[in-house]
């Protein structure tokens, strides 16, 4: 490999865009260089199966740095750009003894403390790029609910996964010491739950009805009817299972016959769906259930009085990550690039902020757009008829992923599947462009297509071995689903040794249960 | 189940004593109460395995719960134990968010903080038992070498295990950060390491050279030249990896021959052996290296200066458990039983206190010797002469492995052979006792044989597929040692589940390399 003839290609970001990308980048052609707070990346869909064990955390988990073919990777937070400069300040994230839990690029405020912890120790440093691919997805949004990022559980990082395990296992064993009238031997000293605080702390809420959320209620189901049943059979009886929604109806992304058949198979298993439900708030319950115990209360707008639970697992909404922020609010002169010879290049430039979700805008070759800063217009209204305006772009900075709205498709949902596709087309039109001989063919030319979404359907499983699975080809629902759920998944960016695994794991809680050791 | 007819006997510890016991007691005939602050046995020997990756950590935990026949757990500290009465005090230790990290049982600080803050917040409640058996183990003695609680590692629990991979994948992604002169397209900013703070970084000490050290030695060697060396090729020439003991050999359980054989191994692989050093002091590093990346300056005896390290790992020396201390210090009126008819049994009694490893002393039948409080006279001195004296014993009150003494032999190590081998033997003692009908006759009578220790061999990996094994009958060295290692963790005191499972990670790190994700 020539490092000095290959062009750097800086990757911010290793979820599903980031990785993606970087996995089918040629290495042969481009030198890839990762940046990520997470060395990891998460097999998103099923990080819930992990939350119960039905799979180890690892099988979700790709290194970064095994990627084939070489990769090099710096462990920390992308801090800014300098596009002009071409360069990425870095701040450096692998201090030692940082459990996944503060590592998770999900929750702001425990980033934000991480990231202060380690400017205050660690190292900072500067990567230059010639090609810079901004993918860092975006944060979970909680609508400034009280309580939610405090108490609740998000689950979109391996870190998350291990925490809401870890909680439920431990709801059970703290429910099951001795009550008073349990038995003649145990005597009880102090301290002890009663029955109705049992109940409540065996009570898990979910808030939000998309797939996530589904997912996770079913998995949580599948391991108390199929593994606690047998070790906690006193307790399975006080179990509840609970999914709020503010939405009239769950699941929006199937149609009415799917969602319904949910619906009706979540009834059967006795978890409950509450739509057009409000969260208001979540804080610690009173009393010793509170302070021993962490159970919490939550106040839904329907009801007049607070509902105990021991866990409250917050899946709903996405808001842009502080990173992107920062950089659509910021000035910048343009580099001097053969593409942008027209006099107003010369002036300070800014990104252009999609005003709907505070993405950055990109063209439909997913180059990040840019706008003049002086006359402050967003250059963007005809772009956004569609198509390939002659509006400013950067021609060596692409978006992709949660963090970008394409001008092509402001619709486009903030899914695994769209920032997949995203990445593996940009991948692929940069392994092509290179293919002409010189570097330069890399910059867009006459031979790129403008990206196009394809969907690939939507699979959810509903627990107790039925799935739906819904495509603009068909529809599945029950254990057929099912099949394909579990199929579907060993296909997808997975590592081979993880394709492997991942059905081992399966086979392996089939036959001997879940495991359950709280460690 | 006739639970009302059953003996309760209730088992303080899940470790190699503990659950070997548990696992072995005959459900039908016994109602099987454990109580231990951890709900799962570690399968130790292969603890250091699963510090590197090899195998996942739940491939070398069995959950107490899981126990064929169905099994009482309770989570918590046993607190107290009122011999009269026959009731254990049993604190919850099940509190929500515990991270392995604060249960591990092998290191007191920690716990004793775990135990205050269970007591601030949990309950307390008593278990009865007609039969007790003491398996609480020891804990890790630092001889009060500074620094060493509060710095080095253990490698007892999973929970230490997974610090230590945590530590050591940290250090290699803190030392893979760009220094000044590294390349041209990274500016180091502020707060890089030099070449010699890798160095630093990258120094492996463990202390103490038993079966334990070496391993973890042999087993991090194996890490870092089969996997971390594709990853960090330019890191490996500064790694070193130092074992320090006090003794002028290590392996001591090994002879000349074998032990001669290991260090030849280890020079062959680099990693340092310094017999006859001692360590003075552990404590953080000067200035940035310290500070921010954990580095730490450890003072040994033999030489003037300082030398810096990455990592401690602390493996050697046990002490005595707190609540065994607190049992052996504490009088008690003995609980009226037909055996214990002499007039000085109506005075308060002691259990006795083994004077040299403060162990409690038991008889050739694992019965706990007690003593006369008043005239303090031990009762033992005849009884170490061995065999069974008629000095008086608790009937229902076993103690086994590392917390025992057995005064029929001494010298039997703390070593999980030994605690398996009592604890079958007791299982199996009592299995037979009521398979003659009536439940006293569990108590013992001339039916029993005393305990005796069987050597069945020490076997001891080294890196590189190459092991020794000694045994009363043969001694075997290099790869033929390595396949009975192997093969020998697989019959012992496993499921059937990781019996499976274990040999499908040795496979899949064997194709696919150890993983690598820090979480």
């Amino acid at each position: 490999m020539n490092d000095n003839k290959r062009q750097k290609v800086v990757i911010l970001g290793s979820g599903w865009a980031g990785y993606s990308f970087a996995r089918t980048l040629d290495p042969a052609k481009f030198d890839r260089i990762v940046i990520s707070p997470r060395g990891y990346f998460v097999f998103t869909p099923l990080l819930a199966s992990t939350s119960v064990g039905t799979l180890e955390f690892r099988a979700v988990l790709e290194p970064v740095r095994r990627l084939p073919g070489g990769v090099r990777f710096y462990q920390g937070w992308a801090d800014d750009v300098d596009f002009s400069q071409k360069v990425i300040r870095v701040e450096a994230n692998a201090v030692d003894g940082l459990p996944s839990e503060l590592q998770s690029s999900t929750v702001p405020v425990k980033k934000e403390a991480v990231k202060k912890e380690a400017a205050k120790k660690g190292e900072v440093f500067d990567v230059e790029y010639d090609k810079l691919v901004i993918a860092v997805g975006a944060y979970s949004q909680t609508f400034g609910i009280p309580g939610v990022r405090e108490h609740a559980h998000f689950l979109r990082d391996v870190g998350d996964a291990r925490r809401i395990r870890l909680r439920v296992l431990s709801l059970f064993e703290q429910c099951s010491y001795p009550t008073p009238a349990d038995s003649s031997d145990t005597h009880v000293a102090k301290g002890s739950l009663s029955e109705a605080d049992k109940r409540s702390l065996l009570h898990f809420v979910i808030v939000g009805g998309g797939p996530t959320g589904i997912e996770f209620a079913a998995e949580l189901h599948d391991l108390i009817h199929e593994d606690l049943k047998k070790l906690y059979p006193e307790l399975v009886p006080l179990v509840r299972i609970t999914v709020y929604d503010i939405a009239p109806k769950v699941l929006p992304m199937f149609d009415q016959a799917l969602a319904q058949y949910a619906m009706d198979t979540f009834a059967r298993q006795g978890i409950q769906v509450r739509t057009e439900h409000h969260l208001e708030r979540v804080r610690i319950a009173d009393g010793l259930l509170g302070s021993a115990h962490g159970g919490m209360s939550i106040k839904i707008k329907e009801y007049s009085d607070e509902v105990n639970a021991g866990l409250v697992v917050w899946s709903t909404g996405l808001m842009q990550n502080p990173f992107v922020e920062h950089l659509v609010g910021k000035e910048f002169a343009v580099a001097q690039d053969k593409e942008l010879q027209k006099p107003e290049d010369a002036r300070p430039h800014r990104l252009v902020k999609d005003a709907k979700t505070g993405g950055i805008l990109t063209d439909a070759y997913l180059r990040a757009r840019i706008t003049d800063s002086e006359t402050s217009q967003p250059h963007d209204a005809a772009a956004a008829a569609g198509g390939t305006s002659s509006k400013p772009v950067m021609p060596d900075v692409f978006v992709i992923g949660d963090c970008a709205v394409n001008e092509g498709d402001r619709s486009l949902p903030k899914t695994a599947q769209v920032a997949a596709q995203q990445a593996g087309y940009l991948a692929k039109q940069l392994n092509k462009a290179t293919q002409n001989g010189s570097l330069d063919a890399v910059d867009v030319g006459s031979a790129w297509k403008p990206f196009k979404f394809r969907n690939w359907g939507t699979l959810t499983y509903l627990g107790g071995w039925k799935a739906i699975h819904q495509s603009s080809a068909d529809e599945l629902r029950g254990w057929v689903a099912w099949v394909v759920w579990r199929g579907a998944y060993l296909t997808r960016s997975m590592s081979l040794r993880n394709k492997m695994m991942v059905p081992v794991y399966w086979f392996v809680s089939w036959v001997f249960g879940r495991d359950i050791s709280r460690f």
